[in-house]
């Protein structure tokens, strides 16, 4: 999508150690105006999915999860991270490798909150190892319920986790996705 | 405001310890449709601030804070918390303690994202010692920032944060204010 090619290229940061920083309008600020549009982005595309929950995870994807779950009139259940592993027979749980942060954290949700009969949108700001994506699937699995796709701000095309889910039959919708980046050239796309 | 008071007759759970969860549509589950119905009123009360940012904090504010930012066509800002301080010269930070989860964070907000020239209005879902208010508003003086007021789902009025912040002349907009809570007799709410 045009819109947030254009603004990751004009405030989007390389770092060494692959990171593209995007704290100016997705992960610290969020610029809400843009966030919106790509919200209904997200609703246009699964509209005919019969979506009726959003699945999220703390904290970075509940802000875009919220916008997008006004447009299908749905509510949003963020997964929460814990260090520690709950045993807790209420809570449905997977286990993600955060390559980012250097660490493993468990992720869980209420089982009052996911269920047979949801069928779920996950929403995410990126997808690069699908580490996240796929422990969100798990949950979704677990409760069984339908997953209706996902929905990426931005995929780090480059990496495994795209390709990996898509060819679990998972349908992937990712606003931008980087082909490459680097310090030196920028920052280049998937041409769709 | 009776809308999210009846919400919490009906779904809020009160516990031992003081705790009023609310986790099937405020901090786990998100009733995205109804903090919509909050959003506006929080716009609603706050129209004639000149607010040009929204500041939280993660995780559970960050959901009501995009809703209502949107309203301003504003961005939102979310302080992160870190257990550990802090003291890299390009945040602003302050100590707050949580007295539900029992612990300590530092709260950071990078100085790129609040500034001299911001109007900020807090969001946040909870009010009661008033920690988390307090750590934020001392982020927005550190940065030089004009504080419009903060805007709170529910508001323990019982607990001293409320009348401490209003005393030191902030103007808080909290759209329940619990007067009393208890397993036996329930929720009441402060007559306004």
């Amino acid at each position: 999508m045009k819109l947030l090619e254009d603004k990751i290229r004009a405030d989007g940061k390389v770092y060494d150690g692959d990171i593209l920083k995007v704290d100016s309008f997705v992960n610290h600020q969020i610029d809400v105006p843009l966030m919106n549009e790509l919200a209904k982005e997200f609703y246009h595309r699964f509209v005919d999915s019969g979506v009726n929950k959003i699945l999220t995870i703390e904290a970075s994807g509940i802000g875009i999860a919220c916008l997008t779950a006004q447009y299908f009139t749905a509510p949003v259940v963020f997964a929460k991270k814990s260090r520690s592993a709950n045993l807790a027979p209420d809570v449905y749980t997977a286990k993600v490798i955060s390559y980012t942060h250097g660490n493993t954290n468990n992720i869980l949700v209420s089982k009052d909150y996911l269920g047979a009969n949801d069928r779920v949108l996950i929403i995410d700001d990126f997808l690069a190892t699908g580490e996240a994506l796929f422990g969100l699937c798990d949950l979704v699995a677990q409760a069984g319920a339908t997953l209706c796709g996902a929905g990426i701000l931005i995929e780090k095309a480059y990496q495994a986790g795209g390709k990996a889910a898509r060819e679990r039959g998972i349908r992937v919708e990712s606003l931008a996705r980087v082909a490459s980046m680097s310090q030196k050239d920028g920052i280049t796309f998937v041409e769709e």
